[in-house]
């Protein structure tokens, strides 16, 4: 950041406060700095002899802790797992996967292999989480999210045999190209554009769709070739193109614009062993600040702050007293915790709906790299699970662990999916084998050990992120960044990106500095 | 592959040869596999008391001999340079740049930076380059090819100052989708599309462009926020869309599908350290095979064979004679080496036109990491300097080399480009960091130590590749794919993979397949 940018935000913290100069930081687009900085430099004494209780030792509350502590504020952190990162958690060799209804699965996979069973990317505009890794020096490689060779399989195109996703994309665009250019060509776009924008925009659909001078397209080298290139004097011969009237029908639109979500645009990274580097580092860090196994069993407001009464790994009841309170867990967790908020904020906790997603990764050889060329990236097809995710780490390596499912349970209405509908894990993982046998022919037979986390099922998350993405959550959200007293609510659902480290990150900063701003 | 597959591939090889049993696999798009198998597992005792002389230690002469050697021939590789690897060359720390003039650059850049001066990139679908790095144990990164976040610049656009690459991206899908959806649902298109098709087309129109209800495009997500999102109730804001107008008068052809060739889609990947890797790999499994700095002055048929006459690293005289001989020399320095090839080798060999490459790197802080979220991927303008390609090694560190200028010096008819016309080394490195300056204002001058590497004044390579892109060039590829007697030719441009290592390999497995026919 400019010298002068940041004497800008320095004045934004001493006229309106931190929570102002964060604001400011924020729209300015500016919390690519360090968070020092986009917390506007809080003072090192700012919170002496002042207590913090924090709530969930997901990425919210180890951010909040973490930078209270930096602050000068004496803070106390109860997880009720045995481990930090909340979502952010990955599973290897030794993880047991619990659901709620008591039912366990213990991973074991070759040394090595994980599954992120949360977030499992960090794209490049995630400055803040980036910015962390970086301070907590956590060594970052490439998320490959797509990869023009994976595949894309639909039972209404190519007699159901899958194909190359440059094939769709490419012969998607070939037609449409044709089809707009001769449609300029012939004048029927006339009173849509002036005659030199017609014109440039012939000729930007000719490259686009890679035409013939005829306007008409007929493959694309960008589709791949049927007979390949090599040496030698035989020419190779073009993939026959995919018909349009297929492609429309196949509906691919799920697949075809993934990688185009800003979020998931290229370049995107995976720390190196898993996401859980990033966890276990904010612990490590923060010692014993964090106490594990602490159930949060109710939260108040007192005359001065927060009462939270908890129990503790020895099975014990306690209870902790602080000036200030922040509260990260889950909605869906939450709303069964005894407390004294006013209406208004347990209506928009009762409310609010969650998100269920899963995933299901299975131990495997890597044959979609020698025999598909598929180094990362996703393969879509129409089917119950619909998509299979290929792992970014340790490419060229022998075995890895391939995520066949990751979507929803029930979808926003609350209504079961294909997947969802399924009625037993059984039959889940049978789901799973199949997309891959749909895709990999001859292969499904070769996943082993298969790890199925559906985070609705999981304790102390009850589901994957609250559904901020529905009209009727507005409410709730604009209602839970207010506190109640000294307690303050924060999580990646009380962000706009929310699901993402990067919204846990900044909804922490957020409610640092409006505490800063109390002292 | 499998058994079936292969076991047709033996009964091609035992019916019609090895050079067939290549062809077919070439063909089937089987030479994925290891470099044995596509070349139909030659025996090891083949070439038993025959000898090969090879000229020229580049990647196809390297790969000809490894081959060879497999098989029991006795090989000679001569190699004019003191290293291996020929266009596979990469400058760092100690690198010295000779140009035909005799001019001489010295790079003295910190440790670990580099520059790839040629081949820079490999495409997963480069099976035999690939399989060759996981057969000589070569560790490979990714390569990032395209990053959304990595910027384009016209004068023509937005006042002349640069933007995202998403915004170009998305802004004109945003505006074509209103555009093309607009005019089918006016009826424009009834004519060349059923009803069903029309409405199939608007509802993928729809979200290809991110359309509002009326199919207005109003800007997208995908593109970026003007306001960024964050934690908080304010609103994020999207950026203004860019107009159609004006992108097509950017006319952004270049950048816009850059990474939708077939050889530039991900995923690609690089050797970590540098290509050359590769070549110093193949140059140590053959040990005493490759003779440095010996030039080759006279190539002559025998009776039994080949005859070459080559200088020695002493400065003497020698020549050799073998059974075979391979020339893997560029034909822009074959054509001045006496030889008695037929009228018609000799006519393919002069009348063939280099592409004459350049590129020009920059020792510099990662700016580009720090403050644009850029890692990797290449930015775009419109200028005499037309690209700036960032680094894909070491990401996060503090310094990395900036690729500043990227193509030809010459057009296809041999007429100079924007960049070719500039008069001098100065003025050229000028409009280098110009137009760094112009995507990045105020790092231009953070730029040292530049490296300019022009293809045609490299001696033994005068070129970047024979240029088989031209039609003309059609009647000498397919005449030099026709030994002269026992001498063969091979070379990247004798394949349709043209200028890739790939194309190198698989032009060496062919004459070696033709050799094996023989004996």
């Amino acid at each position: 950041m400019s010298v002068t940018r940041r004497n800008f935000i320095t004045r934004v913290a001493q006229a309106g406060g931190y929570g102002a100069a964060f604001s400011t930081m924020q729209a300015l687009g500016l919390l690519a700095e360090p968070a020092e900085r986009s917390l506007g430099n809080l003072p090192r004494d700012l919170g002496k002899g002042k207590t913090v209780v924090i709530l969930g030792a997901g990425i919210a509350g180890m951010v909040a802790a973490y930078e209270l502590r930096k602050a000068g504020f004496q803070c106390t952190l109860l997880e009720a797992r045995e481990r930090p990162g909340g979502r952010n958690w990955t599973i290897r060799k030794g993880s047991a996967i619990e659901f709620t209804d008591g039912s366990v699965q213990h991973c074991d996979w070759k040394e090595g292999l994980y599954m992120n069973a949360g977030p499992a990317r960090i794209p490049s505009i995630h400055r803040t989480i980036l910015g962390y890794c970086e301070e907590l020096g956590i060594p970052l490689e490439v998320e490959i999210n797509s990869s023009r060779s994976a595949l894309m399989q639909s039972d209404d195109l190519n007699g159901g045999r899958p194909v190359e996703q440059r094939q769709v994309i490419y012969d998607t665009r070939g037609h449409l190209a044709e089809l707009f250019s001769k449609a300029i060509h012939q004048g029927r776009l006339d009173e849509m554009l002036t005659k030199e924008d017609g014109e440039r925009l012939l000729a930007f659909l000719r490259t686009y769709g890679d035409l013939k001078n005829d306007l008409a397209y007929a493959g694309t080298e960008r589709s791949g070739y049927a007979v390949a290139r090599g040496s030698g004097i035989d020419p190779p011969q073009l993939k026959k193109p995919l018909g349009l009237h297929d492609l429309l029908l196949a509906n691919f639109v799920k697949g075809e614009f993934y990688e185009d979500r800003l979020d998931w645009q290229a370049t995107m990274f995976q720390p190196v062993g898993g996401m859980d580097r990033i966890a276990y580092r904010f612990a490590e860090k923060l010692g014993n600040v964090v106490h594990f196994r602490c159930a949060v069993k109710e939260i108040r407001r007192t005359e001065t702050g927060a009462r939270v009464v908890y129990s503790s790994a020895d099975g014990t009841m306690n209870r902790i007293d602080a000036d200030f309170c922040i509260c990260t867990l889950p909605v869906a967790i939450l709303r069964d915790i005894p407390n004294d908020f006013s209406n208004a904020t347990r209506q928009a906790i009762q409310g609010w709906s969650m998100v269920t997603q899963y995933k299901i990764g299975w131990q495997s050889p890597r044959f979609w790299e020698r025999e598909y060329n598929i180094y990362g990236g996703i393969s879509f097809l129409n089917q119950a699970v619909d998509l299979v995710w290929y792992p970014s780490d340790r490419l060229f390596s022998s075995y890895g662990v391939l995520i066949a499912g990751f979507n929803v349970e029930m979808d926003e209405a609350g209504k079961p999916t294909d997947f969802g509908r399924l009625g037993s894990i059984a039959a889940k993982l049978a789901a799973s084998r199949a997309s891959v046998e749909k895709l990999h022919p001859g292969h499904g037979k070769e996943l082993t050990k298969p790890i199925y986390v559906s985070w609705p099922s999981i304790p102390y998350s009850l589901g994957s992120f609250a559904n901020t993405h529905l009209e009727s959550a507005q409410p709730a959200y604009n209602q839970m960044h207010r506190p109640e007293g000294n307690i303050f609510f924060a999580g990646d659902y009380l962000s706009q990106i929310v699901g993402w480290q990067e919204g846990a990150a900044l909804s922490a900063h957020r409610v640092v500095a409006e505490i800063a701003d109390r002292v």
